[in-house]
């Protein structure tokens, strides 16, 4: 049964459904909301996805999501060429940078390995990585990959396939997140933050 | 300071966080998808969205989204054209179609009378709905507004202007859900289904 009075409607229904996260009902609410904006403004909505979408170039360093074939990141003469955090995708990219504390590069894998969902090495970044670290003075990588299974994985493989390479390969602190409660932290964290203990004074100034 | 690594990116998620329910998380999550679709994909989720605003009409007669001046319900001859439904929106058109238990037509307010909203009766598709009924040999409106206290206010505003016209005014049934239990249904509608209870036989063959 079509309960929808209109065509466009429900086309347009349909489209915003196709979004994750987005039911039916969570789509209509939507295209209701946007039939009550000016036209102008659902024209700068569609538009903007249409051109993201058109005009996005990933820079050919680090795969970060550009403007330009090299992104504002890798062309920073101010940002230290040395260094290179690795991570999965562009929301890791985001959420160090929000983070101020980074001023290195960046090197986005586009995924970790998941023999289950069947991405498999090929299917990631990472022969342009080992290019990158040949060819170019890099003297550190940081892994800032998930603590899951794949992220180990790929954590590993990378490691492996730098063995032969004069790199230092680091990985981000795991430990109590700054404001968790210690016994609502799970063991393993917990344990981890016990085994990687930093000198109290370490800790000062920060 | 600026996160994102591209203006084309941070536009639309500027744009998404726009919507409602959509906070800028969510906003960057449906961008990066969008970035991983196909362009004909996006290109055809923008357009929907801006044709569907551009080309939407209101029925002349109901108020209902419709791609024609008149819509298919009110188009519709197997309809009973005597029977006029006042609901608030369109998805009250909607939710009332999918239960398949009405064929008459609809008349959309497009909101309820709101003091605390700044909606008067004015803003509403009041005066249309009088003249429906003035002109249209109409025998019967059944209100189906939201039982709260605007859409008791906007109920009572209609009688009381319908007052002098020959017209049956209805609301739809108040009671305890179908599968709801007793023990959680609140006081007011559990009140109102005792006052106005049925004959046991009436409810057969439902």
């Amino acid at each position: 049964m079509n309960n929808f009075s209109s065509k466009l409607l429900e086309t347009a229904v349909n489209e915003l459904a196709k979004l994750p996260g987005i039911g039916k009902k969570s789509a209509v609410r939507l295209a209701l909301h946007l039939l009550r904006q000016n036209t102008q403004e659902v024209e700068s909505l569609g538009n903007a996805l249409i051109k993201m979408r058109n005009e996005i170039i990933f820079c050919k360093n680090c795969f970060n999501i550009s403007d330009t074939e090299i992104c504002e990141i890798c062309n920073n003469q101010n940002r230290d060429a040395g260094l290179i955090c690795v991570v999965e995708d562009v929301r890791d990219v985001m959420a160090i940078e929000n983070t101020a504390q980074f001023r290195g590069l960046y090197h986005v894998l586009g995924g970790v390995i998941s023999p289950m969902d069947g991405i498999g090495p090929g299917d990631l970044n990472i022969t342009p990585l080992l290019l990158r670290i040949e060819k170019q003075a890099i003297r550190e990588i940081i892994m800032a990959l998930s603590p899951t299974m794949e992220g180990d994985t790929t954590n590993f493989y990378i490691y492996k396939r730098l063995k032969n390479i004069k790199v230092l390969v680091t990985t981000i602190a795991r430990g109590v997140s700054i404001g968790d409660n210690l016994e609502f932290t799970d063991e393993i964290t917990l344990g981890r933050s016990i085994v990687n203990r930093l000198p109290y004074e370490s800790t000062f100034n920060r």
